[in-house]
């Protein structure tokens, strides 16, 4: 099959090295020529322009680029490609992508492989990245049947746990273990940056260790995407957020009444529960 | 020097250990005789015994119960005692206990290395487990210096990094990056645990990935060590609660105002702040 792949970052390079390494045909786009070129050097692309148009005889088309240029990208490519040809995208919400892209071309099948990393680009990108990940699908109620199952069978191919719901059900399911995590941690850092008494906050700089460094984690990372995630899933990420705060509530009403009993219950859940996540 | 440990878990044994590495004769103490038998076969004591009387030659005798028991050991263990004899804890608190316990001793140095693993228990203990980690000793203002800096000594040499502080100011700041995180990670998993549609749920569970991981970590852990984090630290626990829900409301009128450079500029903040607790 002949794939392009725009946008030749971590999932876009990973991408490449899994199809090619898949016998199918690659043909990369980046914005940069210098970043064309490293990736025919990592293997990851069979060749790679800098101009969508050098996608017109390709079956399949995977955006890979960052969420806000994902819809553009759809709008830009679709004049060049063949009637059948499908395009996909890998973006961490669905819901606003998976309805503008359609629009462009009917043909558009929403698509979110769970794999991040810490590192970002190129050349973070690694073979087998997406095996055993869960890889959601979200097509509409009018996409075409035959468009989603070359998605699907694409994913399943790269050893993905391959999952397919309503973009809105993606939307939500992620906002729970991927957006809310972000600015749950995100609080965290905030919150310990506004105590007042400058020993204190030094002596916390000091003493923190894996509790902290793992809470504070993805609160951290990247403030491009973690905007993104609230920009794009915003509905959700509120709802989530909603949920939270009446759990932290009623957390801090606990400690408040002493309950140490009810805590103790809570916390005892959590660990009992939280395997099922993992 | 003599050294009696109370206590034969994840820290009493490594300190055991350490401790005749450096050339010290160690004296354990555990509730169970089987305990006494496996620490003597891992070389983490030179002999044991489960009664607290045998420790009355010892010259210092660190106390590695759970918190709730500390106070009580140290009021068990005075009367045997010579009077130049220096008790310390490794409790995770120190305000409650450091007041309670120089009642019944006044040569009680309240200490607390922070070198937790997620694994418990003496079959988790090792050598160096201090090495690198802050070691946070915590007299009053009446606490004999020597006894201070009998104890500073003895972190000093497992290779910690030694900090001496008020309890209450140790308090605060292990609030903040300690005993904070577990609230805020056990508050996410509820919340997770309350999505009302099974299939979102579901799907949560299964696109749950190393974002949710770590920032369940800490709220999914041990439920009585979480417990008496909040019930011994319950002041410095709530005070830092309510700035870290003054944040979480912040950021939720944020999304709901859709001022993403607001956000941004606060993740990017925290991105930026981070490494200076790392």
């Amino acid at each position: 099959m002949k794939i392009g792949i725009v946008g030749l970052g971590l999932i876009g390079g990973s991408l490449g090295l899994d199809f090619r390494r898949l016998g199918h045909q690659v043909f990369g786009v980046a914005r940069r020529l210098e970043t064309c070129t490293q990736a025919i050097a990592a293997g990851a692309v069979d060749q790679a322009t800098t101009t969508l148009a050098s996608l017109n005889t390709v079956e399949v088309v995977m955006v890979c680029t960052p969420i806000a240029m994902i819809e553009p990208t759809v709008k830009e490519i679709a004049p060049h490609l063949a009637a059948d040809a499908v395009i996909t995208d890998v973006g961490s919400v669905k819901g606003a992508i998976a309805a503008a892209a359609s629009q462009h071309w009917p043909r558009f099948v929403g698509g979110h492989p769970m794999a991040g990393k810490t590192e970002v680009g190129l050349a973070a990108a690694e073979a087998h990245l997406f095996r055993d990940r869960a890889y959601v699908i979200t097509p509409l109620p009018q996409t075409p049947a035959d468009a989603v199952e070359t998605v699907q069978t694409l994913a399943t191919d790269l050893g993905a746990r391959v999952f397919t719901c309503d973009p809105t059900v993606h939307d939500r399911a992620v906002a729970w273990i991927s957006h809310l995590p972000v600015m749950v941690s995100s609080s965290l850092i905030q919150a310990c940056l506004h105590e007042p008494d400058e020993q204190v906050r030094y002596l916390a700089q000091q003493f923190a260790s894996s509790g902290f460094r793992d809470t504070s984690r993805v609160g951290g990372g990247n403030p491009e995407l973690g905007m993104m995630m609230a920009r794009y899933n915003q509905a959700e990420v509120l709802r989530s957020l909603q949920t939270y705060r009446e759990e932290l509530d009623h957390l801090i009403h606990q400690l408040q009444e002493k309950d140490w009993a009810a805590i103790e219950h809570t916390l005892a859940e959590n660990q009992a529960a939280r395997p099922s996540f993992l």
